[in-house]
């Protein structure tokens, strides 16, 4: 159980029912996550979250899966079961079959290999890499 | 400088010139970064991440693009900095924008923003999130 | 269930007693937690341990329940749910406040995003922050 | 050299500039760091981390010192070179002494042990740490 | 339960269980731990990480014994409990005393203390720590 | 340079010369690294840690030479510079050769690479794995 019970709609003040209003409208779902219930003990932090999260997971340069994915990624990294579980639902609901997810992995964990390859032998960055970005 | 130091193609082995070449004729180009100079120190651990990162990055049901970001998101999270910079040059050699590294930097940051929330208040994972994927 | 199995008191010998008993008075509590019972497998680190956690954690500089605080934020970003529960136990029973807890949430979380910002964007430190705290 | 350049004031979009001077009145300083002129890449983003920023470390619950101490903590766990430093000034400006924050290297270093301790052994946690807060 | 399900010998692919009987012979068991049965949903994934473990994890310079305790304390590191439990199991059966598995723990604990104080610090590294080693 | 200023012996209390006196007694040399002058701004903290690395480095159960290995284990999972170098240096005192060093790079990074395989997966430990060890 959560260190801080889960709010549930019923129970919401008026400006948490926004904020899960304005979840269930923008991904088309009729309950939130125990994700947003928790973090509505802190209303202005679940605002600021949810806005975070709205603004940085729409699609632009990149688009919805692949932000999906990366976010996978990241939770893997870190083991943060819940993340891993949830956003693997949202990236299979944008689309992510079982073969992409296997070859997601497989990438996650090789990059985690090479990663202390590289920091345990100390090696030093080729020049070209540093190439910084065109504007 | 690395701990041990790199092995140029003038003083490889031949077991591990043969790898350089796979390498450079894999990836048309025509030297070998740093990170397998150094590897070289062990001709059997070269040959074996290089097998590795030649299946796993190769296009699949992921395509060649996604897995450099990927790559990167794992660094970044890990703090690699070898592996941030020549990921990034990677992914920019395969089509990454400036644009679309800095949603990656945004979502990476998110998401191991969300990790700690999600750990940290110990949230418990919704019963849907469960459901395996399909074979 | 853990890897070695606790010790209770009436099986502990005295080595292991007197640092149980040592406990129990600096923390005027009756019992000791499943993590000493635990560590009281290797006395030798038992007692070490115990006497870096009592100097450490005693007030000083910083006040008793900031260093809790602190080690919760740590706790949390490396996902150790046993530390998580039981810091979170000891701030609270220091007075931290719900309220508090969710600020240290907020904060934690975010400390962990702006890492993976500057670290992934690669961003050089500023002159000023080079300057070295006094004596 | 971050792998994206830094956008001085002068060269600075007005949404840019605003975000900038958002911060230089906030903290009452006359420049901002390169954390903000790194991210202006991202207008979107320097404003989300900005706000969130913003909101996250004013005082509270927690008082604006306690925040910056966490924020170091966290920084330190995640070898974040540019927040350490970042922060460690941030703190030092608002009263830590050299004698608190060597007491903050002592908690964070030890809070990282035991976390180890306690997931190496897999140590069950006790039954009363599973009491939530009260709202 | 896994993401994707363990796939039994009896319901394997030819090539699956080509691996599977690799691994039963090199260990010398009659089955196949979770591990690999999650990892047969990608066959191509499941030999090349196979391979890997064979070859790497084999007597050389070190003893099968020491890699079974280097692994451990990278899991310990890393807290995946699958990795800590298994191959406490596998260090176990080559010999690993419980008086070892506690001097292990202790010396993990403390390597993650002392990481932290020199990340946190910001310590310079001695000069004489830069020698490579020799060929 | 560190965040707080080493302390050479000439400059040492006699509190910090005791220790300096200890670590050259113990391991035989006539100088302290870096890492002991930069704690010795916290003298009670530079006795603590120094008692630590004493009595847990000692041979036991493990030899010295594993336990430095060990230590880089960790180390370079976090990614630690100072301590990847200087345990690396200690390794070599007692008598590890560039092909163990390869050998345990190999090592750290398959497991760093197979643990997020299994936090990834969320793989069920095998009930076997569940014994605990002998006392």
């Amino acid at each position: 159980m959560a260190i801080v019970p889960p709010i549930e709609y019923a129970d919401a003040s008026p400006a948490v029912r926004a904020v899960y209003d304005d979840i269930m409208t923008t991904r088309r779902v009729d309950s939130v996550n125990n994700f947003w219930k928790v973090l509505a003990n802190d209303p202005a932090n679940l605002q600021r979250v949810w806005e975070s999260v709205k603004s940085v997971m729409a699609p632009g340069a990149l688009d919805a899966l692949t932000k999906e994915l990366l976010y996978v990624a990241v939770s893997v990294t870190n083991n943060c079961e819940y993340c891993i579980l949830s956003h693997t639902a949202g990236a299979r609901a944008k689309g992510m079959t079982t073969a992409m997810f296997n070859e997601l992995m497989a990438v996650v964990a090789l990059a985690n290999e090479t990663n202390r390859l590289s920091n345990g032998y100390r090696i030093d960055v080729d020049d070209r890499f540093r190439d910084p970005l065109p504007p």
